[in-house]
């Protein structure tokens, strides 16, 4: 048998046509962090930087699958295009995937303009992995006006990813009342717009008011994603932060140094098994004769100006 | 208030004479990344090398603390002393230590010949907390014999955790005989040692017969913490292999290197807000000028050959 030649071009057109089937294929090349991908990337990437990223974040329980789905809808009613990226804390012994599966099967699956994947990450990189970055770019490529990127808002990870997001909103419910107390330490940190779900609840309205004086400034929208009331008000808040961060350059510039730092986090992880650290070195530690705290203090960190000199970097003027 | 001057020289002496008030100070230090730990450690280094490294690990419910419990006890009547270091997956949330304070609890609490701590990981480092190799050192440089850790075993950390430690004990009991399916994947392959605990219950005859066929030609050896059976078997057979894994420089490298590549990551982790990625490079990536992969595939990787020669490295001849 012979090895089916991999063909860049054909998922680059593919994804910059808005193709669900290359787009596919090429998120798993990303997840199973294939090299070839990395061409594909390096090949979209100029025709990425437009879409709006908007992070939901929020513990389970608080409906915030039914609050995407509505959210979708109301996006596509104002004719953009909507990238749904849930992002699944999958363990690496059970291989199960959280919460991608029960999204696919929403209505929104025959609407050409709504691409939903999930994605799984490990944890196992510092922060955030690098396939989250890789995955915002394709969807970006795709064409999509907004990319969502879907968080169970219950560990680092997600708090690191909410703030890579331009906008994040942060969803609640009267139900997790009891756990308020425990939230305080980070999660209710996060989230620019905070969406109290379920507010037809008994009850609801007690909790707005308590949640109101945590958060604020920070406006406090009351929605019920079952009913679809607030709905409107919640997505024109959105699309008004959405406007105002997209045009960040600061928010803009802290992805991108977010985005190289992971990458060569990435490339010192893939250097384990190499000539990273010598023999030499290796044994002068063994022996004592050093200790591997003087060691990486005295080891550099490449930066960019010397880069620069040395035209490491391309087309940077 | 003037602000308490550090005693860097206290510390180092406190460990060295394994005092528990000056070890548990320090880890402290270490577990919070404190700059000034890092200068203990770099005095403790010079006398450590000694301990031998038994990684625990297996399922809850398994009966794993009982069975370190009469492991202690029996490394102690060996007239070795003893470290235990009970890596605890903490939530960045709840805070919450998961081992370790039943551990503290145990009848060796007053035995100066044994100290244990529980060492929290929040997981978000690529792969191992750099916390752990510094607690392993401060157990060494104490003047422990053998330093044992205890790992959960259900998480990609536990598996590298596993990995660092020369010798390696799987403990598994009939009662998760459902879960082995599952288990196949990642934690059977962990272990040079395979305990099945509650060899007393019935069923543990057919357990271990499928469990031999599983890990086989790795051995299984039935003990009964619960009743203390099987125990001396046990020890001899860990420290014949703790013995002649003590002696394996190959194992004693590849700990070293994983040591200095963490401690790479968390230095390139700790320029996040600083001038790693410049300002001219963020404006040529956000301008699609560049892109990020181009530009760290052209960023370098220090090597030890360079670095020794430019003199970096202290001691290296």
């Amino acid at each position: 048998l012979q090895k089916p030649s991999f063909d860049k071009r054909a998922f680059v057109k593919g994804v910059l046509k808005g193709e669900v089937r290359a787009a596919s294929r090429l998120l798993t090349l990303i997840e199973r962090r294939r090299p070839e991908a990395r061409d594909v990337l390096k090949a979209l990437y100029p025709h990425t930087g437009h879409a709006k990223l908007l992070g939901v974040t929020g513990p389970a329980g608080v409906g915030k699958s039914t609050l995407i789905d509505r959210l979708i809808s109301g996006f596509r009613k104002n004719k953009q295009s909507v990238g749904v990226l849930a992002i699944d804390p999958r363990s690496p012994f059970t291989g199960g995937a959280l919460l991608g599966d029960r999204l696919r099967m929403h209505r929104h699956f025959l609407d050409r303009g709504v691409f939903i994947r999930s994605l799984a990450t490990t944890g196992s990189w510092g922060g955030i992995s690098p396939s989250l970055f890789d995955a915002i770019h394709v969807f970006d490529a795709m064409g999509k006006d907004i990319i969502l990127i879907e968080t169970l808002g219950v560990g680092q990870d997600e708090v690191l990813i909410a703030r890579l997001a331009e906008t994040v909103l942060l969803v609640l419910a009267p139900g997790v009342g009891d756990e308020i107390q425990a939230m305080k330490a980070g999660l209710l940190e996060i989230g620019e717009i905070i969406a109290m779900n379920k507010a037809d609840l008994i009850g609801a309205e007690s909790f707005a008011e308590e949640l109101s004086s945590i958060v604020a400034p920070r406006p406090v929208v009351q929605v019920s994603a079952e009913n679809g009331t607030g709905i409107t008000g919640l997505i024109s808040a959105l699309s008004t932060a959405m406007k105002a961060n997209g045009s960040n350059r600061l928010k803009k510039k802290a992805f991108v140094r977010e985005e190289l730092r992971v990458l060569y986090q990435e490339k010192v992880l893939a250097m384990e098994d190499r000539a990273m650290f010598g023999d030499k070195i290796l044994e002068a530690i063994l022996k004592r004769k050093s200790d591997p705290y003087s060691l990486i203090d005295g080891w550099p960190i490449p930066r960019t100006e010397s880069l620069v000199k040395r035209g490491a970097t391309k087309n940077v003027s």
